[in-house]
C-alpha cells in the first residue's frame, strides 16, 4: 500500500510471523505500489537501488519517452513499439477482434492471424479504440475548489460532476480526443486526462489459441504457466495524422514515442517495470466496508453465482445453440467465481480484518498524538457511519439488483432514460446519455443479440426473482412487484413463470433494429408503448430514480469525507517516511520490482521462469494444452534461434515478478532497466487475487510473457518475421 | 527398475530430453529399486557412496539388527521400538483399531488416545496381527526343482500349490507362526519366510485425526504435505512368551530387535533409507500387458467406478444411514480412482508403452547378439502370446465379475466352496480355506454387516447387472442368466430390478449369525437351501470352476515362462554392470537414496522439507485442516523444544525422498545411516502413482512423516511424553 519515499522500500504493515518466516529465505519481498508517474521522484532512491538505469525523472511525464509509448486499450493496456503504429498487448486483449474477423473457413482463432502486409491487416472488432495520453493536469481547484463545506450531499455530487462535465466538454472541443476527470485519493485531487481516440485499430498479427491461450482456463491465474499472451494490432488515422473512423484511405499512426524491444530479456532477480493502466483497488477502504465485502458481499455473490451458472448449463445443456450464446458469460461468472473465492480464503490467509484494524487502530493513535489533528478523528468517524449506512443499503436492494438484470429490461431502462435526458441541453445530461455516449450506446444494444436467448433469459430471471420475492417485504419494490405479478401471497412460481413468459412473447425489443430505432423515440412514445419489458421501466422508473439520488447523496458525502481521511493517511505515512500512493482508478501507473520466484505456502516453490519444454510436458494434443506441432518440434529439436536464456539453457516463456498489479494492467509493457521492452504484463497469480484489497508481500507475484518467447515464435513458429523486423530490437 | 551394481547408480532407461533438462539443476537423480535384503551386499559400493554408515552386510540378514525389528502388520509395515513390544506405525495403519474403540463418549478419532499405562492400552480391531520374521530361506528347488519341462500349465499350477502347502504346513507346526512362500522374479525363485504370529495387538497411543488425518483426502497423494501420520501399538503375547489370543493376563513381547529413534533427524541431501513390505510392482510386464491395462482394463475402470459412486451417492445421499456404511467404499473408489487417473496421465506423460517397447526391442537386440541366447526369444515369444490370451480372457470376463460382485452372492459362493473343499483332507484343499484360514473366513463373514444396505446393494446389483446384460451375447452366462431372469429379448431394467429384489426380500444371508452357522453346512444342506443367493451360487458353481481351472492353467503356464524372461532381463542387466531386482510381493524390502526436494513440472519446485508454520498456513479450523489449537498455540508462540532443524528454523513436518516405494510400505521405518529411525514412510507424491509400472526418477518422490514432529507432538501436544521415554532416544 505505501512505499519508504527515501531508501530501501519496506512495508508498513506488520506481517504474520509465519509468512516472515516463510519469506526469509527469499532475496527480496515483493514491492508494493502502483505509482502515478510524478511520484517516482519522490522514491527515485529506491528506484535507482533497485536496478534503474535511466534517469527517475524521465518516467515522469505522461506524454515523452518512455511513457508516451504507453497506450490505453480501455480496459486493457498497450505500446507502440514501431514507428509506423504497431501496438503490442495481450493476445487475450485481442483476441475479441481475431474472433470477430473468424468464420468457419477462416477460423483464425485456431491458425493465428498474420498479415503479411499492411493491406491484409484486418479491421479489430466494433468499439475498438486505442487511446493515446496527449495532455495531463491536475484540476482539482476547478472540481472542488469552490464547493463551501456546508453543501448537502446531492449538492456536492451535482456541483462536482457540472465541473467535471464541463472541463470534459471544454477539452474535448479539439475534435478526435476524449477527456476525463479521474479522482485520485479518493477525491483528494482531480487530473484532467486528454487522450487522442484513435478509432481505426487493426490487428496485424495473433498467434493461435494454442500459443496464445495456451493452457486456457485452467491455467488462468495459475503457475507455472507457459502462454503467449501476446498480438499485434496497428493504428491507423486520416490521411491528415487526425482520427478517423475506419477507411482503406486512412494511414498507419506515427506514434511521438515507441518502445525499443529486448531480444537479450533479463535474469532472475533484474530490475523490471511496467506501465499500463490498473483498474481498481481498495487499499484504502475502511474496515467497515471490509467486514460487509467479505463478510456478507462475496459469500452472497458466491452462492447466487453458483445458481446462476447451474442454471444456464440445465437450460442451455453442452452443445445446444443457446450455450453459444452464453459460454463468454458462463467463462466470466466462472473465473469471477474462481477470483471470489481466491479473495476470500486469502483474506483469512493474510487476516485481512485483523491487519486492517490494526491500521486503522495505529492511524488513531496517530492523530491522537496530536491535539491539531482532531479534526481527522470527526471526519474518519462520520465516514465510518456513512459507509456503514452505505452497505447496509447495498444489502438491503442486491436481490432488486439482481431480479431486474434481465437484458431487454435493461435495453428498456436505457432507452426510456435516453428520452428523458435527451429533452435536457446535451451538457446537462446525466453521464452516459451525452452525444459523446451515443456511440457506445448504440454498441451495446446491438450486442445483445449475440449473447441473448429468450429461453435461458427467462429463467435466469425466474430465478432471481424467486429469490427477490422470498426476501423479507420491506426490501421490495411496489411497483415492480406488481407488474410482474407478485402479490402479498406465497411466491407461486408457475404462475409467475407464465407471466415472465408472456413478457418474452410479447416484447419487440428482441430485434436489434426496433432497439436502435427507438434510440429516437420521445418520452411520450415510450411512455405509450405496450412492449411489457417498456411499460415494466416506465413503472419502475421512479423507484430507479430514487434509488439514484440515494447513491448520489451517498456519492456527495464520499467526497466530502474520503479526501480528510486520505489527507490523514498521507501525512500519517509521512511522518514515518513513507510515501502513499493513490488506489488504482485507470491511469497510467508504474509498478517496479524485480524478477523472482515465490513460496505460494510452506514446502512450495515457484521458479522464476518456466521453459518451452514445460510447454513439451504439459501439452496433452487436446485444447487448451494443444500446441501446434511445429513450435514442440522446434522445442524438441532444441532449435532456441539466440532466444535462449544461457542460466536457464533454454527460451523462457513466462515470468514472475513482484510487481504490484490488477485486472486493467493486462498488456501492460514490461520494461527492464533502460526502458527496453522485455515483455507483457498479462495476470497474478492465484495467491494473488486478494492484493486488491491487501497486499501480501509473500504470495503476490505478476505473471509476464517474456520477449525472446514472443520474437521466437514470431521469427520460427509463426511467419511473422517482417513484423521482428519492424520492431527496433536490442541485445 | 534396475540398478548398477559396482558404483553410482544410474538409470537404465535413456529419459526424455524435456526431462533430462529439467533434472539437470537438482543435486541428484532419485535411485530405482526395491532390493531384497539379501541383494544389498551386490550394490555395497553404491550403498557406502550414497552415505550408509553401518555394513551394507549386516543389513542384510531379516533376523539381525535393523531389519529384525522390522515388522509386517499384514498390508502395512511397522517396527519395534522399545524393548516393551511397542511398535510404531502409521496413524492410517491403526486408524481402524482407533475407530473400533471410539463411543460418541469416546472419540478417540477425534480427540486421539494415549493409553497412560499398560493398564489403558486397549485391543486393536479383530484380526489385528503383527508378523515379525524369524526364518527365512530359499526353496526354489523343493517347490519347482523337480518339475518336468513337460508339463501342462494345469499340472504345473497344481505341482507347485501342492508342493507350496507342503512347505507351509510343515512350517506351521511350529505353534503361533505363519509361513508363506512367495515367488520372487516372476517364479524364478521361491522362499520360504516364517513368521511368528502376534494376536494381541494394542494400542498404546494415537494423536486425533486433527494431527494424524492432517489434510484428509484432499492431501492425500499432495505435497506440501503436513500430516502426523503415526501411530503405536503394543505387541503382547502369553505368558510364556508364545502367541495368544487377547487376554488379561499376556505380557508385553519382548523383541529381539528394535531401532533406537532419533531426535536429531536429518537435513537435505542426507542418506536414508526404509525397510518395509511393499506390496505389488508391475516393473517387468510386458508391453502386450501394458497396453492392455493402460489401453483398455484402466478407462473401463474409471468409467466403471464413475457410475459405482454415482450410483452410491445417489441411492445413499448424504446424511442417510446407509451413507455411513459406505463412506469407506466411496472414499475406496474415489481413491481408487484418482490413482487410475493419475497413472493413465502419468503414463502419457513418461512414454510408457514407448519406453517399454524400447526396452524390449533392446533386450531382443543383446538375445540376438549370441546364439546361446536364442532359448529366451522363443520364451518370450510364447509369453506374449500367453499374456495376449490372458488379456483377452480378462476383457471377456470383465462385466461377468462385476456383475457377481453382489456382497450377499459372494458370501454365498465363499460358503458353497467351503462346504465343498471341506469334503477333502486339509492339505488338499484350495488355498483359503484350510483350517489355517477358517478365522479369516469368519471374519470377512462378520465384516459384511458394517458396510451392508439392502437398498444400496440392489441398486449397485442393478447397475453392474444392466452393463453386463447389454454386451456381446457371447460373453454371457447361461447359468447366471436363467436365474437372474435375463432372457434372449432387449433388457427389460423394471423386470429386472423387481427380480432382484425379491433375492434381497427372501436371503437370510443379511443376518450375520447365520452366515456363521452357514460354516458348518454340508453340501447337501447348501444344495438344499431356499435362499436365492445361495441357489445362484450353486447354480453358476460350474461355471466359476471353469474359469478358474482356465486361471489356473494361464498361471501354470506363466510359472513356466515367466522365470525364462526374468532370467533373461537378469542377465542381459548383469552384462551392462546393473542389478534387476525383483518387482515387490509383500516381503521384506530395503530402498536407499537421499533426501531431496523435486520438480514435479516446469517452474514449480517441491522443497524437501515442510514446516510446523504450514500446519498455521493451511489452517482453516475445519476438518481436515483443523488442527489442534494447543498445537497452533505451540508454532506460534515458537516452542520448539529440542526438535528444530537448524536449517530450517523450526520444526520439520513431513519430507521428501527419492526412495522407490508403493503401496503396503506404508508404516516402513525410514532410517538414517546409523540405522537408527528418524521417520515413517507413509505416502508418494501424486506424481509417483505411475511407478508401479515404469519408476520416472524426476517426479518420483516419497513421503515421510519426520522423527523431530513425532517427539514433538508427543511431548508437547499430547500428553505421551512417557512413551518417549521408553524408547531409546538418540541425538
Amino acid at each position: 500500500m505505501i512505499t519508504r519515499k527515501t531508501n530501501k522500500v519496506t512495508r508498513l504493515l506488520t506481517l504474520p510471523i509465519t509468512a516472515l518466516a516463510l519469506i526469509a529465505s527469499l532475496a527480496t519481498v515483493a514491492k508494493e505500489g502502483m505509482f502515478t508517474p510524478e511520484q517516482l521522484p519522490l522514491i527515485k532512491k529506491d528506484l535507482v537501488a533497485t536496478g534503474l538505469e535511466i534517469p527517475p525523472e524521465s518516467l515522469t511525464s505522461l506524454t515523452k519517452f518512455p511513457m508516451g509509448a504507453v497506450v490505453s486499450l480501455g480496459g486493457c493496456s498497450a505500446s507502440f513499439v514501431s514507428e509506423q503504429g504497431l501496438v503490442v498487448t495481450n493476445h487475450h486483449c485481442a483476441r475479441g477482434s481475431v474472433q470477430f474477423n473468424s468464420t468457419a473457413e477462416n477460423n483464425y482463432l485456431e491458425n493465428g492471424f498474420v498479415a503479411k502486409s499492411f493491406d491484409e491487416e484486418l479491421p479489430a472488432a466494433p468499439g475498438s479504440r486505442i487511446y493515446v495520453t496527449v495532455d495531463f493536469k491536475d484540476v482539482t481547484n476547478d472540481v472542488v475548489g469552490s464547493l463551501s463545506s456546508k453543501l448537502t450531499g446531492r449538492e456536492r455530487y451535482d456541483a462536482i460532476d457540472r465541473n467535471k462535465k464541463r472541463i470534459i466538454a471544454e477539452c474535448e472541443k479539439d475534435e478526435g480526443h476524449r477527456c476525463s476527470v479521474p479522482s485520485f485519493h479518493q477525491g483528494l485531487e482531480y487530473k484532467l486526462i486528454k487522450q487522442l481516440e484513435i478509432k481505426d485499430v487493426r490487428i496485424a498479427y495473433s498467434p493461435a489459441d494454442s500459443v496464445g491461450k495456451y493452457g486456457g482456463d485452467i491455467d488462468n491465474w495459475m503457475w507455472p504457466r507457459h502462454t503467449g499472451d501476446f498480438a499485434f494490432y496497428r493504428a491507423y488515422v486520416g490521411k491528415d495524422g487526425k482520427p478517423a473512423d475506419f477507411s482503406k484511405d486512412n494511414v498507419p499512426f506515427k506514434p511521438e514515442h515507441t518502445l525499443k524491444v529486448s531480444a537479450a530479456g533479463l535474469d532472475d532477480g533484474d530490475f523490471v517495470m511496467a506501465a499500463g493502466y490498473p483498474g481498481r483497488t481498495q487499499r484504502y477502504q475502511r474496515l467497515v466496508t471490509v467486514e460487509h465485502v467479505f463478510g456478507w458481499s462475496y459469500p452472497q455473490w458466491v452462492s447466487l453465482i453458483e445458481q446462476w451458472i447451474g442454471t444456464i448449463e440445465r437450460v442451455a445443456p453442452e452443445g445446444s445453440d443457446a450455450r453459444v450464446k452464453y459460454e463468454s458469460l458462463l467463462a466470466g461468472l466462472n473465473n469471477f467465481m474462481k477470483n471470489t473465492k481466491g479473495q476470500l480464503k486469502g483474506a483469512k490467509r493474510v487476516g485481512l480484518v485483523e491487519r486492517r484494524a490494526q491500521r486503522e487502530a495505529e492511524l488513531l493513535t496517530w492523530i491522537g498524538d496530536n491535539k491539531e489533528r482532531q479534526h481527522y478523528r470527526k471526519a474518519i468517524s462520520a465516514l465510518d457511519e456513512l459507509e456503514t449506512e452505505i452497505s447496509k443499503f447495498n444489502k438491503a436492494s442486491f436481490l432488486y439488483d439482481n431480479a431486474t438484470r434481465s437484458q431487454m429490461l435493461s435495453a428498456a431502462k436505457r432507452l426510456y432514460r435516453l428520452a428523458i435526458e435527451k429533452q435536457k441541453p446535451d451538457a446537462e445530461r446525466e453521464s452516459g446519455y451525452q452525444e459523446r455516449d451515443f456511440d457506445r450506446i448504440k454498441q451495446s444494444l446491438q450486442r445483445i443479440d449475440r449473447r441473448f436467448d429468450a429461453g435461458v433469459e427467462q429463467a435466469l430471471w425466474l430465478m432471481f426473482i424467486e429469490k427477490y420475492a422470498k426476501q423479507d417485504k420491506s426490501q421490495r419494490v411496489t411497483a415492480f412487484d406488481k407488474h410482474i405479478g407478485l402479490n402479498a401471497k406465497a411466491f407461486n412460481k408457475d404462475k409467475v413463470a407464465k407471466r415472465l413468459a408472456s413478457f418474452y412473447q410479447k416484447t419487440e425489443l428482441n430485434n436489434v433494429d426496433k432497439r436502435i430505432a427507438l434510440m429516437d423515440a420521445s418520452v411520450a412514445d415510450l411512455e405509450a408503448s405496450k412492449d411489457p419489458f417498456m411499460q415494466l421501466a416506465v413503472a419502475t422508473f421512479k423507484h430507479g430514480q430514487e434509488v439514484e439520488n440515494t447513491e448520489k447523496v451517498h456519492a456527495g458525502k464520499r467526497a466530502s469525507l474520503r479526501p480528510q481521511y486520505m489527507k490523514a493517511i498521507i501525512a500519517w505515512q509521512d511522518s514515518l517516511g513513507l510515501l502513499a500512493y493513490p488506489d488504482a482508478n485507470s491511469t497510467l501507473r508504474v509498478t517496479y520490482g524485480n524478477v523472482i520466484g515465490g513460496s505460494p505456502k510452506d514446502g512450495m516453490i515457484y521458479e522464476p521462469f518456466t521453459r518451452v519444454e514445460g510447454i513439451v510436458e504439459k501439452d496433452t494434443g487436446e485444447e487448451p494444452f494443444n500446441s501446434p506441432k511445429k513450435q514442440l518440434e522446434l522445442i524438441k529439436d532444441k532449435k532456441y534461434g539466440d532466444y535462449a536464456l544461457k542460466t536457464l539453457g533454454t527460451v523462457p516463456v513466462n515470468f514472475l515478478t513482484d510487481l504490484d498489479s490488477t485486472g486493467g494492467n493486462s498488456g501492460s509493457a514490461t520494461m527492464n532497466s533502460k526502458g527496453e521492452l522485455i515483455g507483457l504484463l498479462f495476470d497474478g497469480t492465484f495467491e494473488s487475487v486478494n492484493s486488491d484489497w491487501d497486499f501480501d508481500p509473500r504470495t503476490t507475484r505478476t505473471i509476464h510473457v517474456d520477449s525472446r518467447y514472443m520474437l521466437w515464435v514470431m521469427e520460427y513458429v509463426d511467419d511473422a518475421k517482417h513484423l521482428v523486423d519492424e520492431m527496433d530490437i536490442v541485445k
